[in-house]
C-alpha cells in the first residue's frame, strides 16, 4: 500500500478526526468514527464507503486492510497512513485496531404506516442515554431482524464512538430513524399492527403472540416509558421478574433483547 | 450527622479507597467500592455491611443516607464527610453520589451437585473480559431469580468498578463462586440436571424446555465457549439469527440474559 504518511498529531486531517469525539463537532460534520477491519469490512458490504480511511501499516500486514483501502480508494475516500501514535489518539485505547475510518452518518426516513409488511419489527427508544446500550441495542435489532430503529425526543447519539463500538458493525445494517415526541405519538396512533409499550406497571406477561406489524416503545434507564407513550400504545406488557429479587429492572438492552426476541419467537428459526 | 470531615486527598482512608481502582489492590486487600444509597440499600437489605462509609454531607439531605450511616455505624464502619473535590475522586465521575462505600469482597462456595433443587439455574462464565457485560449479568441473574454465578478460568473481576456499576446493587444479592477449568469441568461432569452450552456451532435451538437443575455455560466475548467446555456439557444449543444479518453473534450479557429467561420461561410467572 502506498499511502500518503502522516506522522503529526497536528495534521489537519487527523486533528478533524479526533475532534469527531465531541457531539457538536458530530453534529456540524455530519460525520463519525468507526474502527476495525471487521467493522469497516461490514461498512462495504453495507455500500457504505467511508470520507476517510487511517491505516496503521505496521499492523495491517492481512490483505483484507488492503482489499478495504483499495475498495475505499475506489469510492473516493482519502486514504492516510498513520503512525502507532496517531493510531492510538484517533482509536482513544490502548490496543487500537489496523484502520479506522470517517464516515458520513446516514439518517433514515421514519417508517412509513402504508408500507409496512406483517413481519416488520421497529424498535422505539425513548429519551436512551447510555451510548453503550444504545450500540448494543442496534447490535441485537440487527442480529434479529429487526426493520430499524427510532430514536424519540432527546436521546444520546448513535454515532458516539462507544455506541458504534457497541454495534459491532450493525451500525451500518440498521436503519435509524429520528422523531420528537410528537412526531412519534402520530405514528403510533397510525401504526397498522400493534404498538407495544414496555413499562413496569403493565399486568400482561411479555411472553404473548404479537400481531405485526410490531412497533416497540422503550423507555430510557431509570425511569422508563413516558405515560404519553406507554398510554398511546395498543398494548402494555413487562417482563416478569422473580419475586424475590431487590433489582427493580433489566438494564435496558437485556430487557430490549428480550422484547426483540419474544416478538420475533414464532419467525425466527434456527438457520 | 456528626461525622469526622476529611478535607484532602492525601488522607490515608481517601488514599487506599482510591486504590481500589486498580485490580492488585483490590485482591490483596480483599475490598471493592460500590456508590449510591439504593445500591448501598441494597447491601443493607443483604446484610452486607461497609468497611467504611463516605458521605457527601451536602448532597446527603435526605433521610436514607442518615439510616444508611446509622445502619454502617451499629456494624461497626467507619463512616466520614467527605468534600465534593473527594467525592469526585472516590466515584470518578462528574456527578457523584451523596454516599460510597467500602465493602469487604464475599466469594461463595461453587455449587454442590449433592445438594441442589430441581429450580436452580447457576451461570457459568468462561473466560468473560468485560467488566461492564459481567456486572449486567450479574444484574440479570438476580432479576430473573439464577441461583448465582461461577467465573470459570481467567476472568474479569466482578468488583471492578464498572461491574459494580452495571450490577445496578445485584452484585450484594447474587453469590459469586470461582473455578478453574478443571474444577469447572469436574462440576460439570458431576451435575444432576441439563449443563447447557450455549455455543454458534449448535444445531439445537436454544427455546426447548430444560431439565433443572440448569448449569448454563457461556463463553467469552469474541471466541466464545472453548471446545473443552462445549464438548463436556450435555446439551450445546444456539440462539437464532436472522438469515441475512451481517452481525456473527449477540453481545454477550443479552444472549446470556435470553438464555437465562428461556431456561426459567416455564417457572417465572408474571408476579
Amino acid at each position: 500500500m502506498d499511502l500518503p504518511h502522516l506522522t503529526s498529531l497536528q495534521n489537519d486531517h487527523v486533528k478533524r478526526a479526533r475532534a469527531l469525539d465531541r457531539r457538536k463537532e458530530r453534529k456540524e460534520s455530519g460525520l463519525f468514527l468507526a474502527e476495525g477491519a471487521k467493522v469497516i469490512a461490514t461498512a462495504r458490504d453495507a455500500g457504505w464507503p467511508p470520507e476517510t480511511l487511517f491505516v496503521d501499516r505496521d499492523k495491517a500486514a492481512g490483505g483484507i486492510v488492503a482489499e478495504l483501502v483499495a475498495w475505499a480508494r475506489r469510492n473516493g475516500a482519502a486514504c492516510h497512513s498513520i503512525t502507532p501514535k496517531i493510531a492510538e489518539a484517533l482509536s482513544a485505547r490502548d490496543n487500537p485496531q489496523p484502520v479506522i475510518g470517517v464516515f458520513k452518518q446516514r439518517w433514515a426516513a421514519a417508517p412509513d404506516p402504508a408500507r409496512l409488511n406483517a413481519g416488520d419489527v421497529w424498535v422505539a427508544l425513548e429519551e436512551v442515554r447510555d451510548p453503550g446500550n444504545l450500540g448494543t441495542i442496534i447490535r441485537t435489532a440487527d442480529a434479529a431482524g429487526a426493520s430499524g430503529v427510532v430514536l424519540v425526543g432527546t436521546t444520546c447519539d448513535p454515532y458516539a464512538r462507544e455506541s458504534v463500538r457497541a454495534t459491532m458493525g450493525s451500525v451500518f445494517a440498521v436503519p435509524l430513524a429520528q422523531l420528537t415526541h410528537e412526531g412519534f405519538l402520530d405514528l403510533v396512533r397510525a401504526w397498522p399492527g400493534e404498538s407495544v409499550a414496555t413499562h413496569l406497571a403493565a399486568s400482561t406477561d411479555h411472553r404473548r403472540d404479537y400481531r405485526g406489524p410490531v412497533l416497540l416503545a422503550m423507555g430510557s434507564e431509570g425511569p422508563g416509558l413516558s405515560d404519553a407513550v406507554a398510554g398511546a400504545c395498543s398494548v402494555r406488557v413487562r417482563i416478569p421478574m422473580a419475586a424475590d429479587t431487590g433489582a427493580d429492572s433489566l438494564n435496558l438492552a437485556v430487557a430490549t433483547a428480550l422484547m426483540i426476541y419474544e416478538i420475533k419467537r414464532a419467525s425466527l428459526p434456527l438457520a
